[in-house]
């Protein structure tokens, strides 16, 4: 094993609809074979049109029961997000997604928006647009990369939150040991290790939430194969912890 | 922000009852002032003698049912483990530990055991064992770091494990953005990170389960404050997503 870099991806412009996110990213990156770009997905979402002005939302009833004295229009984004609520504690919610992700506000989030009074949602398929973003530089830049796209997720059981993969593209999100053997021989069983997950935590560490820092390169880090954000989402009936 | 680097800690013996851990890796390391070491529990319990044969236990009839096939003496060591059994499924069994994490088997487990036929517990305070390495660190090498003592944990909804904070000495395991402002002024009400995590989950890309790194120095992450890893328990009576 040798040395891991977490590299900030500083310098960016703020990012609109329709802005090509690949190219605004090799403009700034000097990649090297086996990178793995980690992207917040604000700066995916904004260019992808993902964004809803609260002018133009018009408020269910239920809406306005979970809102109380918060912003009706907020809550009934999240409504429209969400295809299951799981939790609802005064106007906050927890949902799962279309994606099938259970996170707070159905991943709507008024943070990081382009301006006031406008929410940020998921993208419609963040496996898609990390591959969009994985192809786009393959071909800016003749480099192969990985590409996770992230959000900060809570959790259960644990305070606060951290960031996950939601999108991915060139890599497989789970390093599957069952069959292999510790240093003293003994076989692991039922190790998968959630490494897109853990790149995606790895990457928050440089990006914060407050510096404008929405992308960072992991590089030393010998990704493999082939999957999508899809395969992190583990079925109820399988789900021993849910 | 500046690049953080993960830096795999190489080289160390296998790691037995009475052992230093603190002195092991500070022949290893050159540490700078700022390094968070991340320690993987296992040389942490071994050290302290947290390990069990097998042959000493002797099985309730609860773990003999559990048990059915497997060896009903790993499962009693899990239940001696526990103070609430969260799930069972055949053999596998989710637990709340005298700390407070939930997670599987209690935290025991036969991979990486000194031996065949033994299992490794979890520390039995791992914030004390943290700090007890912290501050070797601080006598032998001169140098302040923080210590994060790590587990892999599943979780509820996804796939895979990521290592998580089981201890921490030497920085706070949250990074409170409660009431800052994003780029474009937006105050983020809620936002708490828990960055020990997600220094945990990084430092795992670099040790594996496999190649016998048992920990590894993160450098450039500019820790702060003073906290223990039980403060990462998320209270239920808080927990929306339980």
């Amino acid at each position: 094993m040798s040395e891991v870099r977490i590299i900030p991806v500083t310098g960016l412009p703020e990012v609109g609809e329709g802005d090509d996110v690949a190219a605004l990213i090799a403009e700034a990156v000097q990649f090297e074979d086996g990178d793995v770009l980690v992207v917040a997905h604000k700066i995916v979402s904004k260019s992808e049109g993902r964004v809803v002005p609260l002018a133009d939302v018009e408020p269910s009833p239920r809406a306005r029961e979970i809102a109380g004295d918060d912003d009706p229009r907020h809550v009934e984004t999240i409504l429209r997000e969400a295809v299951r609520i799981v939790r609802v504690r005064g106007s906050f919610v927890i949902a799962e997604t279309r994606h099938g992700f259970i996170c707070a506000s159905a991943g709507v989030d008024a943070s990081n928006a382009p301006e006031a009074d406008t929410l940020v949602l998921l993208p419609t398929d963040p496996d898609v647009s990390a591959r969009r973003i994985r192809d786009g530089l393959s071909r800016l830049t003749g480099r192969t990369v990985a590409v996770v796209v992230t959000d900060s997720f809570g959790r259960p059981w644990r305070q606060g939150t951290t960031d996950v993969a939601i999108g991915i593209a060139g890599m497989a999100p789970l390093l599957d040991l069952r069959g292999t053997r510790d240093a003293a021989g003994y076989e692991l069983r039922s190790t998968q290790i959630a490494v897109a997950d853990e790149l995606a935590g790895a990457a928050e560490l440089v990006m914060g939430k407050t510096q404008g820092v929405p992308a960072a390169v992991i590089r030393g880090f010998e990704s493999r194969g082939e999957g999508t954000a899809r395969e992190l989402i583990l079925p109820p009936e399988r789900d021993l912890f849910r």
